[in-house]
């Protein structure tokens, strides 16, 4: 452990992923040394329309360049790497990660042309790093993704633990157990503040192994008289080598549809964390050439989005692949919060089209088990940590103050937990922590190329437009006596089909004459006022003719 | 029974809810009579933007007016009564209903000015209506709110039997009983066709007790150390008297906030379905003045609703009431899907204020039943009824289908299971079904006052402004040599945020500028050519520098 210097302290916060699921990233700083852990990002809500993902801001860090001494990644999920070519791009920092989750950056930063620019480095649960004054270790976990680690930062100030994503698999697929030792032997150190996934904290008991979905996978595909069709999370490795699995052992050939999941599988097989028999694998043209009852279609769109290959599969628009009464479809996942209707709608679908269709939650299903530790785990993790302080993280509000409620029950003393918003940051010095100031963070919200340029007053027109749409009104006046030359012209988009609104429009169109030939006469000429005007007396007749309040544009040309 | 015409044949179909929850609206007709069963709305898709409620569309009634005999309600929840206002604007017919339905009948079509013109008859389950060649008897059911029916009629066909929504529950909070014994008679005389409520054919088991929940509540608000927040249904009257007694047997004084709870709290003890003890509802203005812990404020918003009572409250921001640290907040409601996130942002929300808030599935936390029989229920009045051909109703395709399937499992030929689509008819002659001819049906939205003028055109527009704003292209042209007098001038609403973005709109203003100008100098000047030239321009010029497809909309003014 480096030298502790006189009047420094260790100081933790989060940019991302307290008060909410994703855009994971959260920094450890200890005098002029930076630590990062994660660089996420999130899907966005339902009122920033027009959004493509969301960011965490990096201000700070920004601000801060020199200090910071990398960027170590837990692992490849989205919500944790996503971010990367981002924050890349204003903060040119090494990426430290393990084998898969480097995979998975790589082709995301080679598809952002910082391939060549940024310093990667692969490590090992086994590896240790000296970033400035901070030395950083890692243990292995279990999660929905192989090569998920936890960090351990050991500061002159003390051991801050970072849990990444876990739970505890005691049959994981790929034999890769979660080193429970290493974590007793970091508790038995002493550990100053433990930072810890709360996805699953309002779930009683313990989560289901992986192991038990590939069993009952293996029952379906036995069972199903024709082609099976698996859709689940592209990233989940461990749940595709167990469908491969189930289809070597029921003499069925897989193909992959959805781009994702081909990315996936390519990388991951390369790597080789999927065991693949080789002939396993067709290409989606060749699956009419085999018997039903020999096929496995692995795809996207286990959340019933709107794009993905399920759902294009169950309105009948994919490009390759059709389903056929009687194939089985099996949503190996649960839905997300809000997806419910998406899922839902897609199973309408399928069944529709004459599929038996197997979804609902993993605990009915029996096809899909969470990726999270529940309550159970996650007191086993505080046990093995067993640290002073406690920072859960990783959840919206009521999952950070469950997994608080948890660690007081496994003995943490009340005083000792923080419950974070971003920004927020707690501060330790000489063994004592304290809530410090706040540092800047929000969402940075990305639109095509744009980051961070659509901001509330472009996101408040957005849903003005969506809700009763625009009408524009176009004059053409007079610069020498004001008189209108031409127009007035009422365009409108999205408030009423003109088809059938016309008396309407006329009407508005004699309005706005009226009132500017009034105004005119009054001698009321500023452009300012005419508009204001004109939108006043336009929007009250609307809304009293229609009950809409549409935007309502006034523009004045002069010649 | 009237005596069957030759060559008549009963026609069963829906006009809304099947294929989906909400806008219930169902009709038998026999020769020429027709008896339709409720008149219900549903609330809008995330995709039909700015639209307010979606009715049926009853084409088909109106062309058929002097053949509709009447409207019969089975319940008083909006999904069943709440599309009657626009049905009789178009269609004045009788309504029937029980005494409940009709206070809250006759709350809507006072406000939408119909209350004279609409003839209705209040029955009760043991009423005898005689509509046409159609005999219309009821039968007491048990749902989410009191004084719900199924209904029977009495064709020259043979009888058809609509169970309205309903649970079987041995200890209904009103000593309400289901009446078994009728339905067991009905069954015994012979059903030719069973419609029956799916809601829940995914759920296995039974349905818990309503009073069940009671007993929950009062444990609850005395264990409370202070004031406890109850959000529930407004309809929920059974709810709402349990919460009464609950507070009355701790000694707490209630009350209600919300617009709809403060009218169904009013017109259901007017009715005499709410029995409030003498001095148990106060002010909210009188909340102040009693100990925390005699408290009960009783409010709706248990589904996050963005405007509701619960919500303003959770962000500080209604008129009259606060969450005070410490307060319980029961929220006495399952998430309906879609609105999980807005429950759990609703839920953060009051934690993040000190409350204690008891949410989740009813089967967690306690506090909450539904209101629709799960399978063993369904299958009870399958074989209550014993129907020759059943038609699921009430419920999304693949619960539709479920209940299909519990229905084969208790004896019904899968060949007289109708798994029907909205305007689809099912025909039965000689005791012979099968299908028949469409009927027109589908979504009629409302906005605002209009009724069906939204379509497809409006809501795509609507939705393509929501994504990427819009970008008004303004020019006056000469009337005598086509020369510009002024302009173009560009102006954006939602597109970006116009201040950091000058630089853009500036290289955007001279493109359309030289675009303009070299068509003029080939001589090109229909305006419809000159539109569509700078729209291609503009929009691949936007989408290189942005990746954005804002909408573009190109005007040609001329003096």
């Amino acid at each position: 452990m480096s030298k502790k210097q006189q009047g420094d302290k260790v100081v933790i916060f989060a940019l991302g992923g307290v008060g909410e699921i994703g855009k994971n990233m959260y920094v450890v700083q200890y005098g002029n040394d930076i630590v990062v852990v994660d660089a996420g990002l999130k899907f966005p809500e339902e009122d920033m329309l027009g959004i493509d993902i969301v960011i965490p801001d990096i201000t700070y860090l920004v601000e801060n360049k020199d200090k910071v001494r990398g960027i170590l990644l837990t692992h490849g999920h989205e919500d944790h790497i996503g971010g990367l070519p981002y924050v890349l791009k204003a903060l040119n920092v090494p990426v430290y990660g393990t084998r898969l989750t480097m995979g998975l950056v790589e082709a995301k930063l080679k598809e952002a042309h910082l391939l060549g620019e940024t310093k990667r480095i692969v490590i090992t649960a086994d590896s240790e790093l000296q970033l400035g004054s901070i030395k950083a270790t890692f243990f292995r976990t279990n999660h929905s993704i192989p090569d998920s680690v936890g960090v351990c930062l050991e500061t002159p100030e003390g051991l801050i633990v970072h849990t990444g994503d876990f739970k505890f698999d005691h049959t994981p697929v790929n034999d890769q157990y979660a080193d429970l030792a290493k974590m007793a032997e970091i508790g038995s150190r002493g550990v100053l503040a433990l930072l810890s996934d709360s996805t699953n904290a309002e779930r009683p008991g313990f989560t289901g192994s992986e192991k038990s979905v590939g069993a009952e996978l293996e029952e379906v595909f036995r069972k199903a008289k024709q082609r099976v069709v698996v859709a689940t999370f592209a990233s989940n490795v461990h749940r595709i080598q167990q469908i491969i699995d189930a289809a070597y052992n029921t003499r069925r050939k897989v193909t992959v549809v959805g781009r994702s999941m081909v990315n996936v599988v390519s990388i991951a097989s390369e790597l080789g964390y999927l065991n693949i028999p080789d002939g396993m694998l067709i290409e989606p043209e060749e699956v009419n050439r085999l018997p039903a009852d020999r096929v496995v279609i692995l795809s996207t769109g286990s959340q019933g989005e709107p794009m993905s290959a399920l759902t294009r599969m169950a309105r009948s628009a994919h490009k390759k692949m059709d389903i056929l009464p009687g194939d089985t479809v099996v949503i190996s996942a649960t839905p997300i919060p809000g997806n419910e209707r998406y899922v839902g709608r897609t199973v309408d679908e399928l069944m529709r089209l004459g599929a038996h269709v197997i979804y609902g939650p993993g605990s009915v299903s029996g096809v899909h088990v969470s990726g999270h530790g529940s309550q159970e785990e996650l007191k086993l993790m505080l046990n093995l940590i067993r640290p002073k302080y406690f920072i859960p993280i990783h959840g919206e509000y009521r999952m950070l103050r469950m997994h608080g409620l948890l660690a007081e029950s496994v003995g943490i003393e009340k005083d000792n937990i923080f419950l974070i918003d971003i920004g927020d940051t707690v501060e330790i010095q000489n063994g004592v922590a304290r809530k410090g100031a706040k540092v800047p963070s929000g969402n940075v919200l990305i639109d095509g190329l744009g980051v961070g340029d659509v901001g509330n007053i472009v996101l408040r027109d957005r849903k003005l437009l969506s809700q009763d749409g625009i009408l524009v009104v176009v004059v053409t006046l007079s610069k020498q006596d004001g008189k209108i030359l031409s127009g007035p012209d009422i365009i409108s988009r999205g408030f009423v089909y003109v088809r059938e609104s016309e008396g309407l429009l006329d009407e508005a169109n004699k309005l706005v004459m009226n009132t500017l030939t009034r105004l005119m006469g009054e001698n009321v000429n500023e452009w300012a006022s005419l508009k204001t005007h004109v939108k006043d007396a336009l929007g009250r007749f609307l809304y009293e003719q229609t009950r809409r309040r549409p935007m309502i544009l006034p523009i004045i040309m002069e010649v």
